[in-house]
């Protein structure tokens, strides 16, 4: 078949925009473990989530069935703003590296939340309303989330107030003013507008907070007014679900110009990105109609698929949300002080974990001045300064393309470039103050996070 | 003619993409006045301005006869990283204002430097490296141009020293970090490796310098090196060429859907956007070809284009650059410290100056509390947070649409949206706070500018 001439930059067209999601879980043999209420261990019914959150992202929370979803017109509608995202031919990045490989990147940062966070806060924000809630809670940590929720509530006029850590809150006020623009509330975690936060408080006055606690605050105020509910940026399924326009997307760019890749390759937080961008793929892989090499990159202070335990677990370090099976560091790990490159959450997505585990896609960890080094080599060529977590992302893709040009292969490499790092300027300039360690937990450290892990045995 | 059917975002198709920059003085009748030696009073030959830029970009300077100047391809291939930039409807924005006019923008943001410097930027590195040169020098206030001109000198592997207002260096990190990240050298000015930045340290120890100081250093920096030359990021005629580009995509994205402005409108500073975004509109006019209402848009606390006065004026306060004739506010005019917007420049491009005095376009200032105003409406409904610069053209455009709702005109406004706002959030923060105030300069301000006007009768 004849190659269509690729250009630097695949943009679908309007009627060539996927307008469904695709629900990886429905091609799961091993499906992921469900949510269990920690009280009675027994899995989470429709009835006790709805309390949480509303009942349109519960349905999808608890679906494994249905492998597509159609997205709402308004979503689509929405999504015309800042998508298509493009699917970028690395060409410079190529040259650079004298690599006969392919290099494409899907990059999700064309936006003002900058990141693809966009993707699910708006899809949330959106059956929100349809359920005619007032207002939704989150916590954010840096703001990337924050960021994206505010834009999406603004959109369908929803109240949304978010409880910022505070040291981010006072010592990045720049996401904050983001924020506020789009008209949330904007709290510094912990407060006094929470019980949880007043006892906190009081107990650690002067504290900077964590995002265990801003959580706490957020899932309380949802519960406490008439008409809100609590959304959450990452891990969920319904999380992943949004995201799969990601994949959906790169696959209809890259089937447009006949392109097959041999890997794809995207960073690994909490795994809505990495599981956005996979899941078409893999489930290519598990229908039995194409493979690939995937890989997830984490960090290696903070290896969760890594070096964790695929256990149940707290989803947050207040353990007030349900328990979780996953790849996890024991809720009450936390990555070195010295760790500016994101990506710190202690566990893993169930979906992603699940699929590492059924051996479907590979993870692998690398270092922070890597990471940084490998995305001031990318920015360079190509343009994009991209986020710190992106960059690990791109630190892997580059060594595979190095590979290939001692190998001589001409693969084709897919990685996810989730979004841009102007925000992230701090980090940048320690990195280019010499000032940016290295650190990778010991096996006591480790020991320490596994000492905290729920005793659940089910 | 059938209308085919407008999507949000219209993209050029790479084989689509201009190929040629307008240059819009061939087509003038009234050619803009010449650069003026400010010792002999007499129009700046080739070989003196070739000290001070490279060769090809004097060519360009001087160049007032050939209409299309060919884009070379090593220029169009760096454009498509960041280029073609949308043409973006503003579905959501004339929905939220219930106006019968069509809304059109053209998105310069989706690039790390954040605006439509970066379209000169490229082509100023571009003829630097061709004529073997080892780097250039230049100055940035608050980053913006020393950005794209970081990103530009990267790709071409050219040094790039960036002298920085010093209060800027301090009080805004990010970007400089941006700018050390596509590896150039940033100096806060004054600084002691200039005689200029040493005499101005002795007399005013800790000053936080000004852009008139930065330009002195950075023009003394390039003539003191080997292989050096100094570059500028608006107001010259070259750079309204290569900004040209913006106008074409412009062009071109309106031809293909058939779509007819009435009134196209761009903020003004030094005038390398609006000059860009409307030279082949012009063009069109000058050739009775078509006819638009032209709007520039300037701050009403630097009202160079609507109170000032057309005379050969300095370009720079430290007086060190030829005289150019300009509509001009005196070279020692500064906004109050109050101004947040941008668009600081105390005179105006040649080339625009001209077109507004021939009443080939019109001039109107607005005040930046309702600027901010405009910028949080339009990013609330459109996602895109603006730069305070882009934000002016965006109150003017919300301003005839509104028009249009009352008329009930289905008047088509196409306005330039040259960037982001993403460095800006210190500006925003006040407006939010209700700290931002407004101010318009008296006569009394203006004649204090004036009376530093050189007399120059030619």
């Amino acid at each position: 078949m004849s190659e269509k001439k690729i250009p630097y930059k695949i943009y679908l067209e309007e009627e060539e925009m996927p307008r469904r999601w695709y629900n990886v879980r429905a091609d799961m043999k091993n499906k992921p473990a469900p949510l269990l209420n920690p009280g009675t261990l027994k899995p989470m019914t429709f009835e006790e989530l709805r309390s949480v959150f509303c009942d349109e992202l519960v349905r999808q929370e608890l679906n494994d069935t249905d492998a597509y979803i159609d997205i709402p017109q308004e979503i689509l509608d929405f999504y015309k703003m800042y998508r298509p995202a493009p699917l970028v031919r690395a060409y410079c990045l190529e040259k650079k590296l004298d690599t006969p490989a392919k290099i494409y990147y899907k990059f999700e940062g064309n936006n003002t939340s900058g990141s693809h966070k966009l993707n699910s806060a708006i899809a949330q924000a959106y059956y929100a309303k349809q359920q005619g809630l007032k207002g939704v809670t989150t916590e954010t940590g840096a703001g990337q989330w924050g960021t994206a929720l505010s834009m999406a509530c603004s959109y369908f006029d929803l109240d949304c107030h978010v409880y910022m850590v505070k040291v981010s809150y006072e010592q990045k006020p720049f996401r904050r003013e983001v924020m506020r623009t789009y008209g949330a509330q904007v709290t510094p975690s912990p407060s006094d507008t929470t019980e949880v936060g007043r006892k906190i408080l009081s107990e650690f006055p002067g504290t900077g907070g964590s995002l265990g606690c801003a959580i706490s605050e957020a899932v309380e105020a949802a519960g406490s007014r008439e008409g809100y509910r609590y959304v959450l940026g990452s891990v969920l399924s319904q999380v992943l679900l949004h995201q799969s326009i990601i994949g959906e997307e790169t696959k209809a760019a890259l089937k447009k110009y006949n392109i097959k890749p041999d890997m794809i390759i995207g960073c690994a937080g909490g795994g809505s990105n990495l599981g956005g961008l996979i899941s078409p793929f893999v489930g290519e892989k598990l229908r039995g109609e194409a493979d690939y090499r995937i890989i997830a990159v984490e960090p290696a202070s903070c290896p969760s698929l890594t070096r964790g335990k695929y256990v149940y677990d707290f989803c947050d370090t207040g353990k007030v949300c349900p328990l979780a099976k996953m790849y996890t560091l024991g809720s009450g790990f936390m990555p070195a002080p010295n760790h500016a490159g994101g990506l710190r959450y202690h566990g893993m997505s169930s979906v992603v974990s699940q699929l590492y585990d059924d051996g479907l896609i590979e993870a692998t960890s690398v270092e922070q001045t890597a990471v940084f080094k490998a995305a001031e080599e990318f920015a360079r060529v190509e343009g994009i300064l991209p986020a710190p977590e992106s960059s690990h992302a791109i630190k892997v893709a580059i060594d595979e393309a190095v590979k290939c040009r001692e190998t001589g292969e001409e693969k084709t490499i897919v990685f996810g470039l989730t979004g841009t790092g102007y925000f992230d300027m701090v980090a940048y300039g320690k990195f280019h103050d010499g000032e940016m360690t290295d650190y990778v937990p010991s096996e006591e450290d480790l020991q320490k996070g596994f000492a905290g892990l729920p005793d659940v045995t089910v």
